[in-house]
This record gives structure tokens, C-alpha cells and sequence, in this order.
């Protein structure tokens, strides 16, 4: 189908799916999952089908990995819609209520976005969880797969379309883009689309971001730092490093630079270079740490490097102010974090540190929607507006001001014998 | 001062912005008032110079009138600034804390956004209020106003910039550009610049959305739609009609277009009509009105203008779902009315209609930020995201995530015996 005319459905379809009860919401996820496992043998073939291309264009490991979609992985997607379905119903929530006069009442409640674009590589179960996220906040959807999963995401997103449009969704609340061309159009359809969510590589993630004036939320680097401050527990400090930089290396939320103070760096660097090159980790320093500890030495374009690997870049800072500067400097904004046992020092970082989480005394990893509590994960952002770090289900959520009058009027509001304003706050739901 | 070098200036003394204390920034507002007090003489003086050179340039009526800033205007801007003061600091705001594990407790807490690039015509008092409302909530803010109030604008910018490094502010906290070419570099500095916010014309505002992929706070058109449905109190109805249309016309919460559901056209319109010439309203309806009143026909365009002017179009509409159809169509998504006694009714306007402000029963005129009581009005926004309809401080806010714990590290999180996450709600502020 042309995308003008699949666009144009999606944005007719999100005012009706703005507008579904939890209730047929809520069911809809369920047939989902019963639709999914009704079909299971027909995705697995199709996903079959998927890897056999991929594997005679040479595709290698790890994507081959990403875009297995079997038996285990199929199930655990259900889960995933299953736990959605527990979850309170993000729309219509009355964020603030206020009286501005007798009998005129101002409410403010959370309305789904509309229309979210979302292009993703591989991973098949994307598309699951995606689409599931959106039908719970009312959002209609528009997925992009990689090519490479393309017999795959067709079973799927059929399948998820189909049980949703026979649960009472309408018509066009899922769309399906086929080729790369499709995405580009997309990107420029900044009336129908009011939100882009990429999810991929870095350099996929930038080219979503530079080429469309359409809000993106993700994060196109996870360039993140943990700092040892001369008033810290040097055990904690090296604990907390080890975890932050190897318990997963290949995620945002590793971090890539270790900062350490100088008054402590005689003492910490020793013991944290052993027990990095324990775990596998090569370490490039700045000058002052290759004084004190035998590494390579770091180059300036170390600083802004995202390794996503066993790799780590060790710099000595004067003050904790130099420490705040490098990060602001090198970082993405993403997690960065401080070891101290001075809670004076602590707030000074979080509060001069531009970044999305800014920790204390604990690993980066904690970065992430399912650690932080938020019951689903939309993704991670790195943006100043809208919303920062881990992202749940209110990122895909706006608001609508509403206001009930009885026939007031501006006019008897205006001028010196105008009546006031009670502007009171009201402890009251909408309707 | 070049350009990038200012923003980057800007963007260096945003990070000490975001971390003053509100005592400071309120000392920096009352400082700025005596600041701007002391040399009224000084800033007229240049106000009136830029009003000579506009004369000279034959500047039309309007265009005088919004540069002109003398003795009375100052002060209002001055009083403006003092209702600042008084305001809560939206700063370090704790919006939620959760427990992850005894000992691990997460807070999100409010955070200023960055560097705000405020874009306005002639106006000088939109600098005096815009710069006052960045401090307040610990921003940074480039400023561009129009060529034609130059003189103005620098002492201005002068005098507030340096009133508030005096008390405190960093050095660089409010840079001025001065050319029409710094506003074209700064829409592209999106590494620089957090937040576009323009003051001006729709053309001037789509202008600025069109060129840069820096956010924008704001709205181009104000397509603002009355609908009368055939449930509706027919007084009030027609009473809420002139008072959205006729109480002041060159507002973007004025109406531009009255729907009229078709059971009640032939009871309603011929009053309507009466009482909007009565003001001196010029209308065009669609045929079925035409039918019905003597009024010149609409044409295709007249939907989805924006007249701002004593004009309106009529339409008469067969149900509810054409109504809504019709504003989702052509609205700008700004403000939109329901006039019914029918709640049921009113309730599916208000999901169904996709706008910024949702009414019932009162006038459009009502979608303003003093009016909504937020205290202080940043702008309005059509906006999908982050911020929508009047915006008060909490649209120059973002948020930060805060986790506070003493060695905790993911790996004991994880796996089979890895240690349960608590996730439990916390009654309590960060630090």
C-alpha cells in the first residue's frame, strides 16, 4: 500500500484508539497472545524462512542471533503482553484539576500521542512488544523491520493487526512499512506522524535523528562515566566499576570512562587495573594514570568513544569540578556516576552533571525501564523535552486540557469590574 | 560575539544556571527590577530612537504600537517580573521515589532543560518577560528579538544580563543576537540549543518550525472551532459563540469557524447570525447555511483559515462524528468548544477531538496560562509532545532520574538467584 494512504489511515485509526476502553483494549492484547500461539509453527516457518536467506547472504552471528524468532522466544513475548495487560491504563488519568470559578473546572488529562513511527533492525520481538505498547496507551502504530525479518514481521504484524481490528481496534491502528524507501518517506510525514522511535545500532539511530523533523526518543550513544572521588570507599569504587563496565558490555548503560581523583589514584588505580584485566577489560590511560599504572595510552578521540566492548578508558582529574566537566563534555547524557562518602560532594555532581541518571554510589546497569520499576519499557532517551532516561509507558502519553463551564464567558473575566479568578485546586478525577 | 562562540558560552553557564539556589535567582529577579527601574529614562530614550527610525521606515500602526515601550509598559513588566518571584522554584522537585532494594531509592527529580533560543518581533516586553521566566527556572537563554527594536533590546539585554551576573548568575547566562543571519545559525545548533521558543506571527513561528530540528515550543495557527450540537442550551450557545469570536479577534484562542449541528440550524442560525453582525462580524456558510440565513458562501479555503479578523465561517454539520471529523480535519488542534447539555456527548467530543484544549460550555477566550492559573505563561503549544496548550513554567522543565544507594551492583540482581527488586512506592523528597 502507498504510505501516504497507510499514514493517513494510522492517523485516522489513533482517534479512535485514543478514545477504546481499558476493556477492549485489555482484550485485545489478550487474543493477541492467543493468536500468537494459535499461529506459533506458521511463525516459526516463516522466521525459518528469514534465517535461511540471511544465512545465504552471509549475515553474520550476532544478527543472525537478533533475528531467530523460535518456540522460547515467541512464548516470551507473550509474557511480555500478558505482564502489559496488569498494567493500569495509562489514558485518561486526571494529572491536575483546578477550580477557576464556581461551577468552571479545568482538568487536566493524559491522552495518548497519536501516530508513533517506530523502524527497528532484526530482532523480531520487537515488533511484538512495540505494537503492544502502543495499543495499551492508544496509539496507533506504524512499524518498519529490517529487511532481512521481512517474511517474519509480515506473519507477525498480520496476525497482531488482525486479532486487534476483530477485538474491536479500527482499521489501520497497525501499519506495516515494507522497504527502506517507505521509512524514508516516513521520516518527512511530520503531519502524520507525531513521534519516531528508533531501535538499532547507534549509527542507525543517528540517521533516524538527522534526517527527520519528526520528535524521535531514543538515544543514539550511551557514553557513560563513573567518577571516584577522593572521599570514597576504594573498595566500593573498584566493585562498582567492575560492574558498571563488565556485567554486560555490549548495552548503553556500560560505562566506557572511569574518572578517578588524584588524591586517591596512587592508591585505587593498582587494585582497578588488576581486576580489570581479570575480567578481560584492556585499558587505555590518560597521562597521569600510565604514571602510576603500567596501560596504553588513551588518545583524545578515547574520551568520545562508545567501545560497547571490554575496553576502558581511565583519566586522573584534579577536583571533582574537572571530573563534572569532562563528563559534560565526553558524555551522551545517558548514566554517569559518582563514588563518594561525601553527600555534599554527591548533590554538587547530580546537580551540575547533564545527564539523564545521574547515580550515586551504585552501578550504571540500574539504568533501565524494568530496574526502575516502570512496568514496560519504551526505550531509553537521551532528549532534554518530553522525557529523559528510562522510558515507560508516559512517554508514549501527552495531555489534553479539559474544561466544563456552564456558559461562562470571557468578557464578564475582563476589565476592572471582571469577576476573579479562584484558580483552587481541586482534588477531583474528570467526569 | 560569533555566534557559536556565545552558545557555546550559553551552554557552559546553563549547567551553573540549573544548580543555583532559588534564593539567588530570586535576588537576581528583584535586582533585575531595580535594574530595569533605575534606567527607565535610559530605556526609553532607545526606545524611542528605534521608534524614529521606524517612522522613518514607515512602519505601519500595529507594528508601532508592539515596539513602543514606555514608562507605564515598563512597570508592567517589572510587576511582571516580582509575580515571578513569588512563584515556587520549579527546581529539584522530587515527582516520584521508588524503592528498588532497601538502601537503593530512586528519585526523578525537575530540571531545568538547557540553553532556550526565544525568537520574537518587535515586542520589547517579551524580553524582559521571557529572559526573567528562563531565570526563574534555572535556564539559559539566547535571545533574537526584532531589528526594528534594536537600541531597546540591547539595553535591555544589557542591563538584565549584567543585574543578574551581579547577583550571582554565571557570565553568559542570557546572550543576545543581533543579526537576522545569528537566528538562521542558531536553528541549526541543535547541540547547542535545547529549546526553540518563538513570539511572533504564525508565518514568523512556521518560519522557524520549518528550519530547525531543535525543538519548538509553540504553535503556527489558532484554527479554533465552536460546535452547537442539538443537544445545546441555544442562548448559551450563541452567547459562547460572540464571546469566543468577538472578545478580542486577533488572538490565537479566538474562533474561525461555528459548527452547527443540522437538528437545531434553522432554530439557531437566524439569531446567530444577527448577533454576530451586531459586532460587526462578516460570515461565510456552506451551502445548508446559506439555505437558511442570507450569508455569502464559504469557499474550500475559508476552513482552514485562520482570520483573526471579524469574520467567520458557518457550517452546518449532520451529527457529532462530522463535527469532530470536520476539527480534526481542519483544526489546528489549539482550542476547540462543545456547546451541549448532553454529557455523554460532550465526553466524545472531548476523546475524540485530537486538540490541545477540549471545552464544554465555555468560551475558546478561556485557553490562555493566567487564565488557566499556571502563574506564569511561557506560550501555547500545538504540540504533541512535552507540553501542550498554555504552558506554564513546567514546559522549561525536564526531569532528572537520581539513584541513590551504597555498592549495590547489578550482577547481584540478576540470574536465577539474583535478589528481588522491592519496587515500592516512597512518601519522601530526594536528600
Amino acid at each position: 500500500m502507498d504510505i501516504h494512504k497507510l499514514a493517513s489511515q494510522c492517523k485516522s485509526a489513533a482517534i479512535d484508539m485514543s478514545a477504546l476502553s481499558s476493556q477492549i483494549k485489555d482484550t485485545a492484547l489478550q487474543n493477541i497472545i492467543q493468536s500468537l500461539k494459535g499461529s506459533i509453527n506458521l511463525i516459526i516457518e516463516s522466521n525459518e524462512s528469514d534465517l535461511e536467506h540471511a544465512q545465504r547472504d552471509h549475515l553474520d552471528a550476532p544478527l543472525l542471533k537478533r533475528l531467530k524468532f523460535d518456540h522460547a522466544k515467541i512464548l516470551e513475548a507473550c509474557e511480555g503482553i500478558a505482564s502489559l495487560i496488569k498494567l493500569e491504563d495509562p489514558v485518561g488519568k486526571t494529572i491536575c484539576a483546578t477550580q477557576l470559578d464556581k461551577g468552571l473546572e479545568l482538568f487536566k488529562v493524559s491522552r495518548p500521542i497519536g501516530v508513533i513511527g517506530v523502524i527497528f533492525e532484526s530482532r523480531p520481538d520487537a515488533l511484538v512488544q512495540i505494537a503492544a505498547l502502543c495499543l495499551k496507551s492508544g496509539n496507533a502504530v506504524l512499524l518498519k523491520g529490517g529487511s532481512e525479518a521481512s517474511a517474519t514481521n509480515q506473519i507477525l504484524a498480520s496476525l497482531i493487526s488482525r486479532a486487534g481490528i476483530e477485538s474491536g481496534l479500527p482499521d489501520g491502528w497497525l501499519g506495516l512499512l515494507e522497504t527502506r524507501s517507505d521509512v524514508d518517506q516516513m521520516l518527512k510525514l511530520e503531519t502524520a506522524v507525531d513521534l519516531i522511535i528508533p531501535r538499532g545500532s547507534n549509527a542507525f539511530v543517528r540517521y533516524i535523528m538527522d534526517n527527520t523533523v519528526i520528535p524521535v526518543l531514543g538515544h543514539a550513544d550511551g557514553i557513560c562515566h563513573l567518577y571516584i572521588d577522593r572521599f570514597s570507599d576504594h573498595k566500593m569504587a573498584i566493585d562498582l566499576s567492575i560492574d558498571s563496565k563488565c556485567q554486560y558490555v555490549a548495552v548503553c548503560n556500560a560505562i566506557e570512562s572511569i574518572l578517578v581523583h588524584e588524591a586517591v589514584a596512587q592508591d585505587v588505580l593498582p587494585t582497578l587495573k588488576t581486576k580489570l584485566e581479570e575480567k578481560g577489560v584492556k585499558i587505555f590511560g590518560c597521562n597521569k594514570t600510565c604514571a602510576i599504572v603500567e596501560v596504553d595510552a588513551a588518545s583524545a578521540e578515547d574520551w568520545k568513544t562508545e567501545y560497547l566492548d571490554y575496553i576502558v578508558s581511565i583519566k586522573v582529574v584534579r577536583t571533582l569540578k574537572e571530573a563534572i566537566g569532562h563528563i559534560n563534555c565526553y558524555g551522551s547524557g545517558h548514566t554517569d556516576v559518582i563514588v563518594t562518602q561525601d553527600k555534599k560532594r554527591a548533590i554538587d555532581f547530580m546537580d551540575h552533571v547533564d545527564t539523564a541518571d545521574a547515580f550515586w554510589n551504585c552501578s550504571s546497569r540500574f539504568a533501565d525501564g524494568f530496574r526502575f520499576g516502570l512496568g514496560a519499557e519504551v526505550g531509553i532517551s537521551t532528549n532534554k523535552i518530553h522525557a529523559r532516561g528510562p522510558v515507560g509507558l508516559e512517554g508514549l502519553m501527552i495531555y489534553q486540557w479539559r474544561l466544563i463551564g456552564n456558559g461562562q464567558m470571557v468578557k464578564d473575566y475582563t476589565g476592572e469590574t471582571g469577576k476573579p479568578f479562584t484558580h483552587k485546586s481541586l482534588n477531583k478525577d474528570f467526569c
